[in-house]
């Protein structure tokens, strides 16, 4: 029988792109892939932009550098992409899927912005578009949501969807340290960028929400049109009352419903609490922990980023895709529920964990507590910490909508006592 | 455009049929159901044993008390097995595959005997044969191993797949109680069976370990013939020098490649450093530890029993094979790798935890220390504690060949002063 043959074309070969073809040319899996894929995957161009670099691993005759050729020949079945990049790279794989291509991206940025429109144009030409390498790495969740989820009713799905946040509060909690000096030290080991921005204040972390609440509720993804708060301002104080009362704090990247037909979507630092399968996710791996109304709670684990682990993710998706090429298959495609609406963060209810310098003088705590008071928040616990002249106020609340807590903590500002608000940290139930 | 109709009928109506009724008859589901399975899923029958028993929940029009019939019934697309047991329900479930029905079941003893042969019947009949629910209830292994990990070229699985033992274990743990004590208490609540031997004795999680192997690997699955020792000697001991030496102890099912085409299959007790993904997995959960050769460490965490998480994982099969059905298309073929062999477990290397019972006199730890080294077992620490006229000795090995760790308990067993030997637990390393 003549196996059937499916041909690759790869766009970008930094880290994850290298790896890829590591994997394509690599004689010891040729048959394992056969039998998975129903079809002998053959790499036949790689297109790189930088034509001066050396290019270990890649023969030569495979290297182009023009990616938009490569998208357009019409003798490549799968067109991966790896190059990053949102404006340039969007019109590339639309030529691709519009001549009825398939195309795998790790590219999150793009899917967040524009991977409704490139799902509905894949469609339409009976492509696949797939996409496990763009969130959380090597970790296999969005297919899983595609799949063995596609019959059950997603409640929440939390996630630790960024590798550089996690290994500087996994390092302030083991250490004590402070946040720029393991930000330092996270940039010193490459975890971290020289402008790190984008993982810091949760950019990273929105774009995947965006991905990965439009598998679990059907929602057209966001782009950066989430709520969204990094974890720049997270002391080393903050981390101390965490591991004092049975919490540890981790940036989460947050999409659930909310009665019958509500999403929220956000990303912000919580206290998790300890017995939380989310609380024992340490360093720079990567976690999704989805809730479903039947088969309860899921956590999926793994690395989130690197390019060994990413083309492994990619190499999965070649896989499915060469196989529903082979068959004349496509995937059941992306849709989206219009009746669902976004709910803003203030609606929501949490409890919260906030701290506030302030002059230390008798009857300062009964104006801070009236404030309180006055937006409804009720206190759970209060810490007095005195420090000369001033002290340091720890609470924490019962749960409050956070509008109440946005109006309680603009009063609070205004008080000619309150020299400063610290933290404001949003407490995850233990039952979440 | 008129739906296409897939027509299911289920054998078997305890915890998890029940379950999976309700949510195929879940009017508020059905419209989810059509858009993940590409057509709608009809109920069609429901064959139970019990005729006497009354069914709340179950049309009386759906229900059949003649499961050989269902399976048979041409008109019947998906026949769903959850009615457990071996000898009776095979020839149902090769009558139905015989037909060209797609099977799926979720039981694990069948599969783990027969599976090897029932995907043979699959095949040839152009039929599914899927069991997501056999492993670890509501966790999607099953599906992420046949697809997303298709490509990648697994070194190791191991998983905490019996809730019984781990809510035993875990209590053990954090409350320092002996064995019989939280059997006793796991049996009041149900969460172990009075007859307890097919968890605590590890025979539940070799079927699972078979069945992980097999997609892993393309080992045939081996029934019972998998290494095995259980959890009924575990002692308080045991667990307090876990929790000392920053270990926990959990019943590990283990599939693994030794060197280029050896397999070993084992289920057995072992510390687990508390670093460790699996160490965190605690109670009735569920979890599978996966490393592959490029996409690093991964783990999936969930509900590993009970009748809902269970029906989730069905009904995700279900949905994939109604699709299937739909498109004309089967999953990839199950494929057996022949060239594998098994490999002891006296082959195989491990750092061990021992315990032993010695009468306190002069010369005895020479005497005992000599016979470790007899067999080129290397002593890593010691630790003696007397009680009257005895002494209890707890050493832990460098790795040892596990031969030599039994050759040598056999010789210690002949000591004059050996009153008993104790434990004897591998150590995981905190490596893996």
């Amino acid at each position: 029988m003549n196996t059937p043959v499916v041909r690759v074309g790869i766009i970008g070969a930094g880290n994850v792109g290298a790896a890829l073809v590591g994997l394509l040319l690599d004689n010891s899996r040729v048959d394992a892939l056969i039998d998975a894929a129903g079809s002998r995957i053959e790499l036949v161009a790689v297109a790189v932009s930088d034509t001066t670099k050396s290019r270990p691993g890649i023969p030569t005759e495979l290297l182009s550098y023009d990616a938009r050729a490569l998208a357009e020949r019409s003798d490549i079945d799968l067109v991966v992409e790896l190059a990053g990049g949102v404006e340039q790279t969007r019109p590339l794989l639309e030529a691709a899927l519009r001549r009825g291509a398939s195309v795998i991206t790790a590219n999150k940025a793009l899917m967040a912005e524009a991977g409704t429109e490139l799902a509905a144009v894949a469609h339409a030409n009976g492509a696949d578009l797939f996409y496990e390498g763009a969130v959380a790495g090597g970790i296999p969740i969005i297919r899983a949501l595609r799949t063995s989820l596609a019959g059950e009713r997603i409640d929440r799905v939390m996630g630790i969807v960024n590798g550089t946040t996690n290994f500087i509060l996994s390092k302030m909690s083991s250490e004590g340290s402070d946040y720029d000096t393991v930000l330092a030290e996270a940039q010193a080991l490459g975890l971290a960028e020289k402008d790190p921005t984008a993982d810091v204040e949760g950019f990273d972390a929105a774009a995947k929400v965006s991905i990965l609440s439009s598998l679990a509720f059907g929602t057209a993804m966001a782009g950066g049109a989430i709520a969204r708060e990094g974890i720049t301002k997270i002391s080393a104080l903050d981390v101390s009352f965490a591991a004092r009362n049975g919490y540890i704090i981790k940036l989460l990247g947050i999409t659930e419903r909310i009665g019958h037909s509500g999403i929220s979507q956000r990303v912000h630092p919580a206290m998790v609490p300890l017995g939380h399968p989310l609380a024992s996710v340490h360093g720079a791996l990567n976690a999704v922990f989805v809730e479903g109304a039947t088969i309860g709670p899921l956590m999926w684990l793994g690395q989130g980023a690197g390019g060994a682990p990413t083309a492994a993710a990619v190499l999965g998706d070649v896989v499915a895709a060469a196989r529903n090429r082979v068959s004349g298959q496509c995937d059941v495609p992306f849709s989206v529920d219009t009746l669902l609406h976004m709910i803003p963060s203030g609606e929501l209810q949490s409890a919260f964990y906030i701290t506030l310098d302030v002059i230390d003088r008798p009857g300062v705590l009964a104006s801070v507590a009236s404030i309180f008071g006055e937006h409804d928040v009720s206190i759970e616990s209060m810490e007095q910490a005195r420090l000369g002249d001033e002290a340091h106020l720890t609470f924490t609340t019962h749960l409050a909508l956070e509008s109440d807590i946005t109006a309680t903590l603009e009063d609070l500002a205004q008080l000619d006592v309150v020299d400063a608000i610290g933290s404001c940290i949003r407490l995850i139930g233990a039952d979440a």
